[in-house]
């Protein structure tokens, strides 16, 4: 089972530049994180963009489409900021049918202490090899049908609607 | 749907004695792993023990299985060590059929850098909420049937028989 | 040898939250960084706020230093956003005769990866135990007098000047 | 002001080795970790061997005097086991007169949750420039002279005699 990972950012990518004192990207951490968890799942990555997902706009969703439709994979991952990862995901499921599309992301970046990240990427890693056709959230330990989910701002965790 | 967490010990759980130099048990990290998670799967943990998996006996398989049986849940996560993985997968299949059990463990202890602990647990965690009733292993970023896999000891690696 | 530790927030203390995505101040590190340590060293740690120092006025430089002179400490430690750093340790210098003062920061968090934090502290600690009565700036692995460093804004480190 | 650093391993280099489930050495951290302080002190770093100290014989403290002996530099940090710390340290101070010589190692491997390595090299590094000659120790945030030291191997800490 070949299974594509889409990288367009999120909190999970986010780095501490030391010199602004600011959050931002500079490289994804993915294959990183897949080295580390000793996957042997046979992935293959590549990166969109990296954004943040309050920045992402519709053109941005429908590059994010483009490539799960011209993608040769049947199974597909995708990193997404969490503020907008319900939006993206309804619009994806107007128009792929045929494939198994999961997103995830983190509420701490990778590079920071105690992050949730490399968790969260075993959670969707292990949805998108068992999941039906469809399009799916994985976050806080669950996975998430993509019409039934949203994101509670104020806790931080998806839930279901 | 509530999972219940069986925990023995293994590499996952291991931390570094620092009077004695040595790598040993004091606690178990599996629910600190699952607040860092952010999990809000319904799950409920009982240490069983805490063993080096080359150390457990039969009489501590029995221990496990009788766990599992005694269980109200149907979904049964077990935290493993490595080299007897298999073993007790096997032991545990042939008496167990109308629940959906997974073991997993990891390479590297939770305590230490560069751990694969977080990352299994997610990939182990989605795969007790995904599969059918049956026996699993969850390592390497995959979930293998208890009969069709094996330990490749040179290599550190889970993979198919 | 009893020192004083007097904590004003920078980049040391900051953490990120993650609802906002930001980073700002909760609480101060340094106690469990001399824990961390083991330090058997006799300090006693007072928090006076925690700022950017980009946003420490006067004022906030009037309150250290009345702090320092009131301290019946010999010896004092002062965390201090890198940025003004050196303008605070003149401010200092200019008032107190009879103390050994060591200030010092981070360029990264405490609670990011690859943080310099836990370095800078020891190397502090160990120059406000060895140094004779003045105000110097411990960053880089090294001990400045307070009139011949500056930060290079350009590198994120102190030099000579 | 050069300083020369002597790496004999002990606790501070300890890696997890995730085939044998055993603590080794591989390589050294000093570098990494002086990297990561982003230490601008003139270094010159050597690795002479890496031993847990209870295995260093009277052959490897003679090497270690003769690199001592040889050196350009008037300033050496040596990083050791903490066990045997003392006896070296004394045996160090037998012979050497016109240098400055600070031993320091960790209770806690670099590479292990919570180590206190990168704490006590800032220590040890700031004590080097800053002593006279002589032979110490610098541990748990203090620089104790080489015969006024010990270990107490209950609490894990050095003491004053």
């Amino acid at each position: 089972m070949k299974i594509k990972v889409l990288i367009t950012g999120g909190t999970i990518d986010k780095v501490y530049k030391e010199l602004s004192g600011e959050l931002a990207f500079i490289e994804t951490h993915i294959i990183e994180m897949f080295n580390r968890g000793r996957s042997m799942a046979d992935t293959l990555s590549e990166v969109l963009f990296l954004k943040d997902s309050l920045e992402m706009t519709d053109s941005d969703r429908q590059f994010i489409l483009d490539k799960c439709q011209s993608s040769q994979e049947e199974y597909i991952l995708i990193t997404h900021g969490t503020d907008t990862m319900v939006e993206t995901a309804n619009y994806l499921a107007k128009n792929i049918k045929n494939k198994t599309v999961v997103l995830f992301g983190s509420m701490i970046p990778y590079s920071i202490d105690n992050s949730d990240s490399l968790f969260n990427l075993g959670v969707a890693l292990s949805a998108v090899q068992l999941k039906d056709h469809g399009v799916y959230i994985a976050m806080n330990g669950q996975v998430f049908d993509f019409d039934k989910v949203q994101k509670d701002k104020g806790l931080g965790i998806f839930t279901n609607t």
